[in-house]
C-alpha cells in the first residue's frame, strides 16, 4: 500500500502558506516522483476573494485579488514535466452552501462559470486529468448532495466526460463543528453508513472517486469506516481511495507532521479494507524534505524507508 | 512601496524566542541591510522583570532580573556597522496602565527614569535615532494619550528633540482583548477616524511617526483605513508610516510568516493610500533567511525577487 | 550547574513527533554526550495503545499496536555505546488512576506485568540503570502514592533493587487541569510543603529520585519552591533534581523552546536552592542541534557557551 496521490493546499485558508515559487514548487514535484506520486489535486483553485490564476470571473463578480503567481499554469506545467495527473479543485466562495436555507444556486453558477473560463484556459494541457469537489460534506445529504451533482454534471460535460472526485469527512471526535470545536465524540458506524448510502445512491455516476479523511475518528475505529466506504463504494459503483491525512490530529497544535508510526497504521488499516488508493493531505508542508517543518523530511525518509524494505518503489 | 525598517522583538513576550547570540544577530543584521532595511526599532527596552540591558534601576525597583546579554548595546554597535538608525522602545512593567482607574504617574515616573539611565548610557551612539513609545493603544484617548505626552516631552527633552514613535493598532475584528479574545467585529472606519482625530490632536508635535498596525482589520477593509490613518497625520503634521506586520493573523496559530501575496497587497494598499514608509513587525521571526520558521526565509525571497523585478534594490 | 540528564519523550502524546530512526537517534546521542548528559529517561514504555517495545503483554490486554521500530532496545544499546544509565518509564494506561474513586489495582496490575516482561527482555543490559515512574502527581496523597509504592516495592524486587525516580508538577499557575486549561493560581508555598511532606513520608526508601517540574509556576516564585523541595527531600533521605523544563509555558503555544535567559535563571535558582543535579524535559525537541524546532539549535550553543565559560565541559 502506497500513497500514489496528493492534495496541493492552495488556496490554503488554515494551513500556514510557505511562501514557494516555481523553483521551490519545481523541487517539490521532484521529491514527490522520488515515492511514487502519480496524481496531484489542487484543492480548490479559489478562496474568497483569492485565486490560483487569474480570473476574470472571480474578478468581476467577486473583486479577487490578482494573483502573485499563476499556480494553475505552473502546476500543469508541472505535471506534464514529471509524468503527472492534475486534478483541478472547484472556487469556494466561502458562503455557508451547505446549510439548507442558504441559496446554492447562485454558489453552483459562479463555481461553474469559473470552472468554464478554467477549463477553456488550461483543458488542452494533456495533464488536465480530472475534477475536484472542493465541496467538504460529513453526512448531509441535501445542498451538499445536489451541489455535487449540479457541479458534477456540468463539469463532465465541459471536459469529455474527465472523472470527478470528492473527499468528506467522517463525523469522528476529531472533527472541527462550524465554531472550530472538536466534536468529541464519533458518529454511530451505522448511522454513517446508512446516511452515506443514501448520499451516494444520489451521487452515483457522476462523482468517481470518494476518498474519505482518515484522521477524524479515533484510530481504533477506523478499520470500522475503512471497511463500511469501501462497501458503499463498491455497490455504487464508485472507485474508493483513502485520504490518509500526514497530519496529527492529536497534538495541542493541530496541522503538524504525524508520527510515522500512526500514518503506517492508517494505510495498513486502508489495505486491508480493500482500498488500494491513497492520496494524502498533504505531501508539501507535512511528507516532503522541502517543508518548513523538519520532522516532514523526517518522515519522507521513514516512508521511503517503508517503501524500499517492501520493494514498493 | 518597500518595508525600510523593521521592530526588533526585545524583550519579547508572546513569540517564541529564538535564542540568538552576537553572531547570528549581526548575520541578521546583514540580510536587513540587503533588502534594504535603514531604521530598526527595540520594540521595548525592558518588559516586567526582564530587560534588554542591566539597568540600575529596574534591578532596584522591580528586581528585575540580570540580563544574559546587553542587547542595547548589541544593537547600537551592529547600527553603526551597518549604517541603520536605532529606536529604543520604552519599558513596560506589564500593569495596566490604560485602565482609566488605574494610577498612570507611577508608571510613567518608573519609565522615565528607566528612560534617563539608558540615554545616559547609550545616547552618545552615533546611531541612536529616535524612541518608540511601546504603550499601545486602540483607540483610547484617556490614559493612553496622557502617557504619551508626558513620555514625549521628557523623552524630547533629554535627548535633544529625537523623533518619537507610535504603532497603534486598529480595532479590528482580529485584534485581541485583554482575555486574549479576538474582538471578530472591527470598528466602522468613521469612528475610527473620529477617536483618533481626537487623540492626533493632543499628541501632535510630541510623536513624530504614526506607524498604525496592518493586521488587525480584514484585508478587504484595509485601504479604508489606510487612507483615513493618512488623512489624520496630514492634517496634525504627524510622519504616516504603515506597520505591515510578516506574521498571518488568519490562521489557527497567530504568529506564522505571512503569505507573500498578502503581504504584498498590504504594502500596494499603502502606496496607495499615499503612505511612503514602512516598518514591520518583524523581520527576524518572520521575513529573515535567519528565521527559526523556513517559510520566512522563502518569504524574504520573494520579497527580494520583488525588489529587484521593480528596481527598488 | 549544569544538565546531566535529560527525559526521552516516547511515547510522546502531546508534543508533536519527530520521525527519527535510528540513525537520528544516534546523532542526538552523540549531541547529548558533547553537553554533558550521562543518562537518559524514557519517560513511559507504553501509552494507550501504543508501545516503544514489542510487548505481548500490551498486545494481549490492551490489543496495542505493533511498535514501527524496538525503541527500548535501541535506546540501550545508545546509552551502552555512549556511556549513559537508562531509566525505564512504566506504562501509562490513559486511564484516571488518580481519580480516588477510580479503581488504582487493575492500573498497577497491568504496569507489573508489563514492567515484568520489560525487565526480563531488556535486564541484562549494563546500561540498564532505573525505573522512572511516569504517573505524574503534584499533591494528591491518595491513589497516587499507593500507586507509587506498590510499583516501586514490586520495581526494586525485580530488578535488585535498581534506583527509582519520580517528577511531579507544582500546582501553579501554568499547570494544566484535566480539562487542559491553566490554573492560573499557584498553590500556597506552604501548603505545597504539607502536602508534600505527607507524600514524602509514604514514599521514601521506595523513591530515590524527585525531580520537580520548574516550569509550572511564577518564575519569581521559583526559589521558593525550589528551596521546599530539596529541604523536604533533605528530611526524607530523597535525592532532589530539579526537572528544569526546556520548553516554554508562556507563550500563545506551548512546547516550543525556552529563551535561553529563563533556563539560565531557573539553573540558577536550582543552584542557590542546594540541588545538584538537573534532568530536562527534553533535549532532543527543545535543546538539540537536531530538534525540528531551529531555535533549539540555538539554545543548545547558548547553554554550550555558557558551559565552556563556566569551565563545566
Amino acid at each position: 500500500m502506497r500513497i500514489s496521490a496528493t492534495f496541493l493546499d492552495e488556496i490554503s485558508h488554515d494551513i500556514p502558506h510557505q511562501n514557494w515559487g516555481p523553483k521551490e514548487w519545481e523541487e517539490d514535484f521532484k521529491a514527490m516522483k522520488a515515492i511514487g506520486i502519480d496524481t496531484v489535486v489542487c484543492i480548490r483553485c479559489g478562496w474568497k476573494r483569492w485565486m490560483t490564476f487569474p480570473s476574470k470571473v472571480l474578478k468581476r463578480e467577486k473583486q479577487a485579488f490578482d494573483p502573485a503567481m499563476d499556480l494553475i499554469g505552473l502546476f500543469l506545467r508541472l505535471s506534464e514535466d514529471y509524468g503527472m495527473k492534475f486534478f483541478c479543485g472547484t472556487y469556494d466562495s466561502g458562503n455557508p452552501w451547505w446549510h439548507d436555507d442558504y441559496p446554492v444556486e447562485p454558489e453552483v453558477k459562479l463555481m461553474t462559470a469559473v470552472n468554464d473560463e478554467l477549463y477553456e484556459r488550461y483543458g488542452s494541457s494533456p495533464a488536465f486529468g480530472g475534477w475536484y469537489l472542493s465541496q467538504e460534506i460529513s453526512s448531509q445529504a441535501g445542498h451538499g448532495t445536489d451541489c455535487y451533482r449540479q457541479m458534477a454534471v456540468h463539469l463532465k460535460a465541459i471536459s469529455g466526460n474527465l472523472p470527478t472526485m470528492i473527499s468528506p469527512g467522517i463525523k469522528g471526535a476529531k472533527a472541527y463543528n462550524e465554531r472550530m470545536e472538536k466534536l468529541g465524540k464519533t458518529i454511530d458506524p451505522a448511522e454513517h453508513e446508512s446516511q452515506w448510502d443514501t448520499i451516494m445512491q444520489r451521487i452515483r455516476g457522476l462523482v468517481d472517486i470518494v476518498a474519505f479523511q482518515d484522521g477524524h475518528c479515533e484510530i481504533e475505529l477506523l478499520p470500522v469506516f475503512l471497511k463500511i466506504n469501501k462497501k458503499l463504494c463498491d455497490r455504487y459503483g464508485i472507485d474508493c481511495w483513502t485520504n490518509t491525512e500526514t497530519f496529527d490530529r492529536d497534538m495541542p497544535i493541530d496541522f503538524l507532521p504525524i508520527k510515522w508510526e500512526k500514518l503506517l497504521l492508517k494505510l495498513k488499516a486502508a489495505e486491508a479494507a480493500g482500498i488500494t488508493r491513497a492520496i494524502t493531505f498533504e505531501f508539501s508542508h507535512f511528507l516532503s524534505p522541502n517543508s518548513s517543518y523538519r520532522s516532514a523530511g523526517h518522515l519522507y525518509n521513514r516512508y521511503r524507508e517503508y517503501l524500499e524494505e517492501h520493494h514498493l518503489l
